[in-house]
């Protein structure tokens, strides 16, 4: 019988744009965590922060915080995967306490960004990005835009139903976000502010891209007996490389998380009230509803469409705003959607936010470009527990196999458009607007190259020159129709409903 | 009861100037812990880095690392506390083990410097330094040398006798060093090396400083019964701002780690046979056997001239050569001395650096200048064990009582020098040298000071002035003979045994 393991507080700060220092804003959050936990003892803090040292010129933060909180002498530890930070740490202060060794472990996260120039904190943030694909000026928006572009192409979305699926996403968190007092953006948008708003990476616009956000958040976790259990954590990791993936519109680091999550809670989807899911673009509220087995693959837009996921709807999906609209201090994003679970089960909103009856949720926080992700699950302890169950995903997992980082080709002659993107808003350095593309090359292998038409397709031929490390792409002809390798792109370039049509 | 946790394999690259890579070392570093451990699954890989972001321009390190491994899909995070890191991915480690939530975790710590010009690794390096201490220019070997001096002047001794027994140190653990083959200087060094070596900070000497490395080193922690158990973990914080401390020439940190480990392990200091202690500077290894209780305080520096720490003395320390002449990358220094301790244990050893019999070892880890510091204890499973004991320390280990940072005072006329020292190797942006103090002021409170005097002495007077935001101090005469200004310079100005004549 495994140590239970329960919340006793929360705190956090309002989100935003913050003139306090970073050590100031987590000094705040876990002084409301303590108060609320009521414990008289702290017997270790763990500190998350993904990467202050550039954002701040600070390093040897944990021992910098514990002395700001008046408490040197406390152990303490910094955890850090990324933007999945905030969930990470979590998870190492449950083992801490899980392990019998600490009773009372007050977890703290915080980014400070917004004091920096835009471009200087893209590049910050781009280096979570594989260098294969970074050098080529890629950054998170525009590997989740090229993401986004293949889900379209897959789910058959035409480009004006995609665009109204994005904005009703970022009209649904804005709305609730305009009902969280600690959200950065407190404000209702229309779709006319959203087709408004200008192109960060084509076909992602500023509304579907979380914000630059100062705040820091604290919890506290305990042995003794409180509300809210601690009961499902998972965690997994996926190549760096995005082209290396099985897929591009799926995400197995969520896959492998929430089957580990719901296993370790003897639960499965179907008995989750809520979740807090990581939007750092609009478009992954949606593969992430369906890697955590919410909705089938390829159809999580259309629960967005229906409003099952509004805040009023059967299965909420963000009601703090998400990281769109609460806001995005990267290291601190994971620890603010397990207090806003945390509260939500409590009961301890105010009525218009308040998601009645709600028992079981869960949070999915993604680290890098969804290479180190966790599923986390909080119950109440005073409500109804469901028949324990060893669920069976309704999809593949994805399997943990030893297996190279295969080379990159030295030199490539054509290839099949996988994906692509215009990046508007580039990181410091590489000139804006720049296209990128994915390719699928001749031995099976996928390459990231540049482009100097904008004007593409997915599936389309393209042929590959070299200019110094760097592929550029070009249209090419496609192979004379009726040959081999005719069909063989035509079949690449298929979505997963026309192949099932093409092979019956 | 709680849960046993066992040491399943270890492995290290040698340490010094590479060329490969820091995932390349890690991976070297782990396959051989993975061989080593013949386990046949690894559950959980845990990273420890101090400043990869500024060392390398590389961020989400824990999944790269786990790509890089060919196990993407393995959870992964990366755990940091500045120059203790591998100590505390090595404790995180062992809490996630010891939970019961994971049977196999793969540790792997490393660090990459050596391509970096000096002046920005010393920068780097300062970024651990409280920003008020930081802002004189103070970098880590000046405020070890401040330390060294008060503990020079505390303990009575001459400039020669301090020079002497630094070298003796120094000599020792290049000796041992040249017997290891994993360390980066492996060549034996004699008196008159130490004395042609130039000073880094006055009285410090280059040998008295541990090296700029490149260095990965794993281990794998177990749930099943192996030959060696982590029976003891200790780890403390401390103000970050070293003039804000209650002793100059002690670490509470170590002290209440140190007590920690001991009554988790159900030890003594005497039940340690040998222990690699963090000579990060050669004084700190003299003051780490103090705080941990092997020798009394203000003492240790008669068992270096005994020989009683040699590697055939009674209680061998640094038998690895230590960070000195092993090498100090410094996220991996901490797990490379528990690797030592492992190997030691486990009779490992070549037999020229063997130490017979050993039965118990202890590791103790600096983070940052001694304010997040760990100490942890190993153990053979199969030989005698002690009879428990509740070690009571013959220190006092320390409070931890929650207290206010002290505020800068904007003004200050006049202090006491409590220390002092030159610095030659400056940080980026510093001109050389540069002379710093710390100043007691009137109200009780410390400052720093810059000075352009080189020929000052520890109780002296001193007139302050400030300029921009630096406090300069410049000597004055002392206070009028007799008056009560004068007694209490003087009062502050005399060693501890000074004191005890004075006031019987």
């Amino acid at each position: 019988m495994p140590t239970e393991v329960y919340v006793a507080g929360v705190g956090m700060t309002k989100f935003g744009k913050s003139d306090l220092s970073l050590p100031h804003l987590m000094v705040e959050a876990a002084s409301r965590a303590i108060l609320d936990a009521r414990v008289s003892t702290i017997d270790y803090v763990f500190i998350g922060v993904m990467s202050v040292e550039e954002f701040t010129g600070e390093s040897n933060f944990a021992a910098l915080i514990t002395d700001r909180l008046g408490l040197p002498g406390i152990p303490s530890s910094r955890v850090e995967t990324a933007s999945s930070t905030g969930s990470a740490v979590f998870e190492s202060a449950f083992y801490a306490v899980a392990s019998g060794y600490h009773r009372n472990v007050l977890i703290i996260a915080g980014e400070k960004m917004t004091h920096l120039p835009t471009a200087q904190t893209t590049r910050i943030l781009a280096e979570v990005i594989d260098r294969g694909e970074r050098k080529y000026g890629a950054s998170m928006p525009s590997l989740a835009a090229m993401i986004t572009r293949r889900y379209q192409h897959d789910a058959q979305l035409s480009d004006d139903r995609l665009q109204s699926i994005l904005s009703k996403l970022a009209i649904k968190n804005h709305y609730n976000g305009s009902l969280n007092p600690y959200a950065q953006f407190r404000k209702i948008i229309t779709g006319d502010d959203y087709f408004g708003s200008r192109y960060i990476s084509t076909p992602l616009r500023t509304y579907d891209c979380a914000p630059i956000t100062d705040g820091a958040v604290a919890v506290v976790l305990t042995l003794d007996k409180k509300s809210i259990r601690v009961t499902g954590l998972g965690h997994a990791t996926d190549t760096l490389a995005v082209r290396h993936r099985d897929s591009l519109t799926s995400f197995k680091s969520t896959r492998l998380a929430a089957w580990q999550a719901y296993n370790m809670a003897k639960l499965s989807p179907k008995d989750i009230s809520f979740a807090e899911v990581h939007d750092a673009f609009t478009p992954f509220e949606i593969i992430g509803t369906e890697d955590l087995g919410f909705f089938p693959h390829g159809e999580g837009w259309k629960a967005v469409e229906e409003g099952v996921t509004s805040i009023k709807g059967r299965l909420p999906i963000n009601p703090s705003g998400g990281l769109k609209a609460r806001g995005h201090p990267v290291g601190a994003s994971g620890l603010a959607q397990i207090v806003e679970v945390a509260q939500q089960l409590r009961g301890d909103m105010e009525p218009n936010r308040q998601i009645p009856g709600a028992r079981i949720g869960l949070t999915q926080n993604i680290g890098g470009l969804a290479n180190n992700n966790l599923v986390t699950i909080l119950e109440r302890t005073d409500r109804y527990r469901p028949i324990p169950v060893y669920w069976k995903p309704n999809y593949d997992p994805g399997d943990i196999n030893p297996r190279p980082v295969p080379e990159e080709p030295s030199s490539v002659d054509s290839g099949i458009l996988e994906t692509y993107t215009t990046l508007y808003t580039t990181p410091e350095g590489i000139p804006s607007p720049l296209t990128l593309g994915f390719l699928s090359i001749p031995d099976g292998r996928v390459i990231m190259a540049r482009s100097r038409h904008e004007n593409l397709k997915i599936g389309q031929a393209v042929k590959v020159e070299k200019e110094g490390d760097l592929f550029y792409l070009q249209p090419s002809p496609p192979p004379e129709k009726g040959s081999e390798g005719a069909k063989k792109w035509l079949h690449r370039a298929l979505s997963p409903t026309e192949r099932k049509e093409e092979n019956p």
